[in-house]
């Protein structure tokens, strides 16, 4: 192939001085990449270990390719109080599914929900929620049940806040997965919630694709049925991506070890320990909701109880504990 | 923040100039990307197919995020013939951990791989390849047992062209992931081998990153030794990402639709129909090994016979079928 040399020539004078304007406007446009946090210590713990693990040439640097940076969802990267927003969504789909069900008008636990008898819904226990789970999130395709998610996550609104779920989202953290890309991270979601409860929506309210989110799921069977292929949900747990279950999750799913890890209960722990017990630049950040008038005040020293250990090793390990109240400016996103 | 008016012109005028200015090299440097492919119907169904999903405007236009393309590795990517080569690994394995089981000099499978008695070995049948498997890749952690697969990979050679497995991969198919991923693919593996027997290399050899590997895996548990957390593999199976258990791997990891597949046998069938069998544009290739000289002649008509359902099911849904003798023009990379 021929070029002249003269194309060539031009072509990289003009390379380089696009890229000097260019690097003289993004110098000028360069602003706080995180305005939604405070100027407290979580803000400065984060853009320290980011500016080391970014700098080339130094012990910290970290090649591109192995910046992944795993995010809990429920509790630290949108609300999950009083209620997971997974369990208002299986209760919504009791009531939706109900006319189609008329025994759960005598059995539990879907009496209770039928019945907004909390209390009788608390009495089922954990074997009565795995039972409300597969009614509702198993017995139909995985597009069938993505549709279903799409349509509620686009009508169903928190009580509270009367805001639909996906915009009560925390704003610093929103800033920070955006600021880690920049950065060169890859981020991925790591919840104990379910993968396909998520997938529907995180690319576009967190910028992160459904190749980039573990989470528990049920199992799946390939199905050919009439000569269309399907994938069936199955009313069988696959996987619980909770507590020891996190690092297997993120192995199996990613293979590499995360240098960075955002969590917010005991269920992140073992997510925490794998990501910062190593050797090199690692960072770890519980987020604690200390916040009763703007989010909830909750998760340590309260009824729930659930960052005990967490937090405690927070403290031996070096992690930044994000103090809601104090540390972040905006909690939720403006419209 | 403040740009002055005139710079963010002058940039925007310079930027134009130079997009056109690259534009211009870049089709002058655009030479045969897929050189090792012959001229045959193969080669320009792909190019048709890539041409297509990419072009903005039309109706088959698929957004990148949505080109997603997954490979089969053993017998699509590289060599598995006359032995997978993750077969191969457990023998080898099997002769070094012998001084460590005593017992293994009586026991069979072990007895007949220490013996080369390759009768006693087949008579074990699936059982005695699963307790081989299990008593080579389990036991150890994820870190100890990445570490045993780089230094065998390595080392190890195929008995009859006498390189190192990882040279024996398909040049074509090197060209073709290069290819997808130049026109805005992500590539995957999607493996019925071992994911953690892959993870370690294919980033090297196929440009594939360990987050893009698909594969079959056996249990791993999180534990804390000695302080130290790590993740220990333990000998259970965990999923078996083949035949029908591919679409299910796919929707697991990715969580989207492939638009293109690439197998070689029998076991990516419901990986092709997945894939293939949905609106839009979608492409379905499988490698048909008649390559006695160069390679090897198996999988149809042949005591392996394994190829015979996906290749009739490529004459009904319209999937691209390499005869590697005709339309390979070179096997394996040169060095």
């Amino acid at each position: 192939m021929f070029v002249p040399r003269d194309l060539q020539t031009a072509a990289r004078a003009v390379a380089v001085f696009v890229t000097v304007a260019l690097t003289t406007t993004v110098a000028l446009a360069q602003s706080d990449p995180l305005p939604s946090w405070n100027d407290t210590a979580p803000k400065a713990a984060i853009v320290e270990f980011v500016g080391k693990v970014t700098k080339d040439g130094t012990p910290d640097f970290v090649p591109e390719a192995e910046r992944i940076a795993v995010f809990d969802n429920d509790g630290t990267l949108w609300i999950e109080h009083p209620m997971y927003v997974q369990l208002a969504f299986a209760l919504d789909r009791v009531k939706a599914e109900a006319q189609n069900h008329p025994e759960w008008k005598t059995t539990q636990p879907f009496q209770a929900v039928l019945e907004g008898d909390m209390k009788a819904l608390a009495a089922a226990g954990e074997k009565g929620l795995v039972e409300l789970i597969m009614a509702t999130h198993a017995g139909m395709t995985v597009d069938e049940f993505h549709k279903t998610v799409t349509d509620w996550i686009a009508t169903a609104r928190d009580p509270r806040f009367k805001k639909p779920y996906t915009e009560l989202v925390y704003q610093p953290m929103l800033e920070l997965l955006s600021y880690l890309r920049a950065n060169g991270f890859k981020t991925f979601i790591v919840s104990g919630g379910g993968i396909e409860m998520m997938r529907p929506w995180t690319d576009r309210v967190y910028g992160v694709p459904p190749e980039q989110v573990v989470g528990s799921s049920i199992k799946t069977e390939f199905q050919m049925k009439d000569g269309v292929p399907t994938l069936f949900r199955l009313p069988q747990v696959n996987f619980i991506d909770d507590k020891a279950g996190k690092p297997v999750g993120i192995n199996e799913h990613i293979g590499r070890r995360p240098i960075a890890a955002f969590g917010n209960s005991d269920g992140d722990l073992e997510m925490l320990q794998w990501t910062t017990m190593a050797p090199g630049a690692r960072f770890g950040l519980i987020v604690h909701h200390t916040d009763a008038e703007r989010e909830y005040a909750y998760d340590r020293n309260t009824e729930f109880g659930r960052l005990d250990k967490a937090v405690d090793a927070a403290a031996v390990n070096n992690w930044t504990v994000v103090d809601m109240k104090n540390d972040w400016k905006q909690i939720f996103p403006e419209k």
